[in-house]
């Protein structure tokens, strides 16, 4: 039995790993089989083909990796980098950061552009980098899309505007961990070269793939990177596609009937649908802030995030102890403040499978959390305030009519 | 896949069947087992003992159908009474009716009480009735804890008082399908001789199990209850109870191990705080009924339910509409009005294995639905009645401390 | 933790409850559903027409009670007839023996035939028992069509021409518990009135739905008939089916996605290649069986079972001690003698989701426990005799080709 | 619903993934949860704590990575190893070869020392290497216990006698994949410095865990150790267990689960117990290979591996149809020979949670197959040969006394 049981459903509101569906668990529950049996490979073909919808992209190549989001950024960098590669990396909050770290052990050579945490990260200054380099001495840009510690969504599209803009051939390496399958994401037509995201975030699997997509010129920087990989090396995979057999080495069975499952359920949703759905969901959340007086982390409207609100509590309160007393007492999880915004914020994921009614459950949660440390919120009034929105913008389900 | 899917979790709030326990739903993911092996009678010895703890009796004998609460009806009363037997059976809804057709189609002499539908139990025609029965031809009292059908709770104490007051031997059956193990339920201290419930209402399993538990003085009247019964019949069970294998007819495999896991899991919360936290789910809806300016169809607060809340809606609304948009729009799943208040109210079930953020989301969802079939309801409201008595009164998860 | 935990998988070979398919353990993992919702009616509806297959008839209208095989005999002897009604019923075996017993205890005056076990219903007095009775009065001819017990299969075909021969009206009410959806089974042609089954025996489901299946003329007779019954009322059922909501009381919702994922692994399969299928791997058991120098406990090959083989052993050996060892030793679960055969014979169950390498593993294992009980068998030969057979006859997988 | 369905359970004999058992299957049935809640560390914890015990290492430091065997190996090289070190390998087969290939990669200096495929690791070779190697030039010995493509077990002892005989300082790496949990394997006692294994192998879960454990010594390399490495740094994993809370990136939660279930299930058979089966049932397999008159790969008994037994079938005959056949007919998975013995042999993979009677109904699948692709076996040969053996070597199950 579980030593911390609690009665009714864990109220799962971290930025992951997410809830599960249903149906997705279910797939999961099954015993090993052999993945060289014909079987194993005909689903792979499927899932890679299907995948490519979530990138939103049509020319690039998906890698399944069975690792986690820090193995993917490993994979994105060192198949497309050698080290003492220049390049750019935006330090905008906990998860950039330690991005940039690896880049730093992985030595490449990281021109780090900060920003105060709950800000985007600097386009400005990247233009002046890109206006500055002629050279072309930049080989990569690191962005991630939402930076899950702050709840700070980066505009991926004036990245590519300013690469065009000066005729910059460096790649566009992004972060979609937080983002990919919930946000607005567009590969192709933002001219990313390697996405990734994994399996825990927006997918609402376990974790176990990072899923990193890469597009034609990414393949063609991995014939000549020179960093150093094997198990994260794409060319092991383009080699076992050829062959059809489609895998290095072993996979989790379980993971990729899960995977299949759970991209049946986004289709039949509709991936617009699904990203419509984190956009309301993210707003009824703003919006309970707001009533509850409290401040979002993220500074400006242009990066608040769908996927996850970092919530900025008076300087008398631990946010720490929000989130303890959220489990301790609601059976709620959220998700704490990290690093520079340990104490300060609180955060709530309202990505992966996820409804309206159980969101509403966890601001109700929230407001009386907030109460039981001390700060004076008017109970019901973030319900209010999410509900007015919700009521008029939750759709009907299309499988029910 | 599931032709109805929809996003996120199922908000299940029909009184019945409830939500299981994921360690429940684990517990049952299994195969079949040759339940003549010496596992299963080990583990039914377990159960039988357990089970009675959730009777709150010592003396009683129980017996676990493999069958729904129609069929622990249909044994509770041919194991006890014969073709002809008067009984008083008391008529305040739609499950109580079941019963008493039931009881006049099994051929017995049928008194019937009946109520208004929102009131309970009239016991002071019982009194009446066991004052004028000197000679005692009342052989029984059949009388459901709570009516499902309207949220009414009866007074059992009371009725065992007036048995008592008039020396009168009738039995007492009680049907307990939506109070036991979530409603203050007394076996051996209200001298009930019959109580009955099914695994699929608080003990929160699957549809299944029908348990029924036998006072001595049922046992002895079974010896000579003339009822045709055999697969109902508690005799046979008795005489695989001698033989320690336990059953005449083969048992779920899965179900035996989801109770074991659900009595587990109910002891280590506790029966009584499992009660507790039911009349607080039970008193934060009602506050919220309150706040929405709505009327609870039980009349009187002595009958309230603490497992399903029947609201009543205005005249100009139907509320089969509330039920149906639950479902259509919000993925939630509340109780239809039944036959007399069929359109007129609707059912939160809130028994089983739930918790208070769960509770909330359900109430902020009628909120919307309210609003959506235009009843002019303040959203937030009744979750801010709810929050208020609620925050007061959520203890500490013991397990986390 | 299981209390009885052994490596590796438990093999399975008591006939009933059998070994689930893994899609259908899958199927089943889920939390509960309002069988109120448009969702469960719809399934119904398909599982209503998709079990007539089984059944091999279109005119006949199934139930599908939440009960044991037990509770289905009840169902189908209550709604056809009245207490008093002359029924000739056969007596082969223990199962036989049960039905027989219900049947008295249901106070119909039973004409019972016996065999001795080992032999199949003696249809030569069946024969002249319809010679004699110009009157008719025999309402109603009751046999199994598969004794579990002694693994005897009785012809229905025969049984059928001798009603047509002396154009008698009795019902046919056959228990086709361990012989629908395995055996060759014809409702319609052979004229069935009453065919029934358990969702624990060829289904390969859990226990927990007994399936019945009325003939026109069966159901002509539930109008007239005056057994009591409510739970097992087929005119209840056939209320509901009117009303589209199908359910009297409440369903097992994890039970009718269960027979809905098995019913299309059997499609899948085909039903007459399920059925082969037990043809080929009953024949490969008796090959076994005769290759050790056994009898088997069936007489004459006319009789002969293939979905369970009652072994006889030599007088000194205990078989129940055959038993204990395979689930001590080998993990695996075989079927005891019963009653009149306790100790004589073992049954080794070959029905349901199972393929050729289970059995051969488990005749494997009966090889070497005779040898632990001190019966001089060839180790190997049961084997060899068996895959001699099955080598030729064991289909290539369609989905694999 | 799968697209290769076939009735009865597969039977999966690939030496890996393998069989899962049923309980581990359970507890991996469940939503994800927030892995910095107190739950996870406290079970990580145990994990850490209990799983040094299957590497009967007391003194080693236990990693968990989220990856396959192949992530293993990399980590274990590059947290002990700079580019340019000498290390001497040992090349007897396809998992050797691969590991062989990703040293190169890593930029290491293999000095690769080879065998005949068949044949074990040429430790005279590596005695001489050690003897000339008087300036210590030599890092690290990197050999495979146990061979997965020919079933070679090598002598570990024997390699911790060398290094000690010449008092050599290499470090002693091990791939354990198809060995740790199955066969005698002594981390302390022979002196191993990093020794590793994945979760889909001997401890029979999915895929998805891969465990490396490191002497002192080799953590005391990881501080000098100049490969660079991220993701599968031992530091960044210290650094988190230092602060109790376990994990620099997200793991899965449903592994966890599954591994404390699959040790806890281990622990009750008892470790030795375990490797005793694995004896076992290696010995009872290569006696059927015997008496089919088929050569075993390996070509001496020193060798001879309890967890994978290849067989060399004659050249007239295609190893890869019996892969074939044995899918597409018996719904058997074996394993395929591969590179230099593809088409030479097929593997019988006997590890992880299985029992005797699931080896026999394999056996007599391989020897209905032989005869199938017109090899003249006698049917129940090998059956016979490894029954005579196991009746006499089973033990009693313990848990069933």
């Amino acid at each position: 039995m579980d030593h911390v049981y609690a009665p009714g459903k864990n109220h799962l509101f971290v930025p992951g790993p997410v809830n599960i569906p249903e149906p997705v668990i279910r797939a999961m529950n099954r015993n090993n089989e052999d993945y060289r049996s014909p079987a194993i490979p005909a689903m792979t073909k499927t899932l890679l083909e299907d995948v490519k919808k979530i990138f939103k992209t049509t020319t690039g190549t998906p890698f399944m990796f069975p690792t986690t989001g820090t193995g993917a950024w490993e994979s994105a960098l060192t198949n497309t980098l050698s080290p003492g590669d220049r390049i750019v990396s935006f330090l905008i909050g906990q998860f950039s950061l330690l991005w940039i770290d690896q880049q730093q052990r992985l030595k490449f050579d990281v021109d780090v552009v900060e920003s105060e945490w709950g800000q985007g990260a600097n386009l400005d200054v990247l233009a002046e980098k890109l206006a500055a380099d002629r050279a072309h001495t930049i080989k990569a840009i690191c962005i991630v899309h939402n930076e899950t510690a702050t709840g700070v969504t980066n505009n991926l599209a004036t990245v590519r505007k300013l690469l065009d803009h000066y005729g910059h051939p460096a790649l566009l390496l992004v972060d979609g961990v937080s983002s990919i399958c919930a946000l607005d994401f567009r590969m192709d037509e933002w001219g990313v070269d390697v996405a990734l995201t994994g399996s825990q975030k927006a997918l609402s699997l376990p974790t176990g793939i990072g899923i990193v997509c890469a597009s034609p010129k990414a393949l063609e920087a991995a014939k000549t990177a020179k960093s150093l990989r094997v198990f994260f090396d794409w060319n092991d995979y383009l080699k076992f596609y050829k062959l059809g057999t489609f895998w290095p080495y072993t996979p989790s069975i379980q993971l990729l009937y899960g995977l299949r499952a759970a991209l049946d359920l986004i289709f039949e949703e509709g991936l617009d649908n699904v990203i419509a759905r984190h956009s309301r969901l993210g707003k009824a959340t703003r919006l309970a802030v707001e009533a509850w007086g409290l401040k979002n982390c993220t500074q400006k409207e242009e990066w608040f995030s769908d996927t996850v609100t970092a919530v900025l509590v008076p300087p008398n309160i631990d946010s720490s102890e929000i989130v303890r007393r959220a489990w301790k007492r609601y059976n709620l999880s959220l998700g704490l403040g990290l690093n520079k915004v340990a104490g300060k914020v609180f955060r709530i994921g309202h990505l992966g499978n996820l409804n309206d009614l159980q969101l509403l459950g966890c601001l109700a949660g929230v407001e009386m959390i907030l109460k039981d440390v001390g700060y004076p919120v008017k109970l019901g009034s973030g319900v209010a305030a999410a509900c007015t929105f919700l009521q008029n913008h939750i759709p009907m389900i299309t499988s029910r009519l």
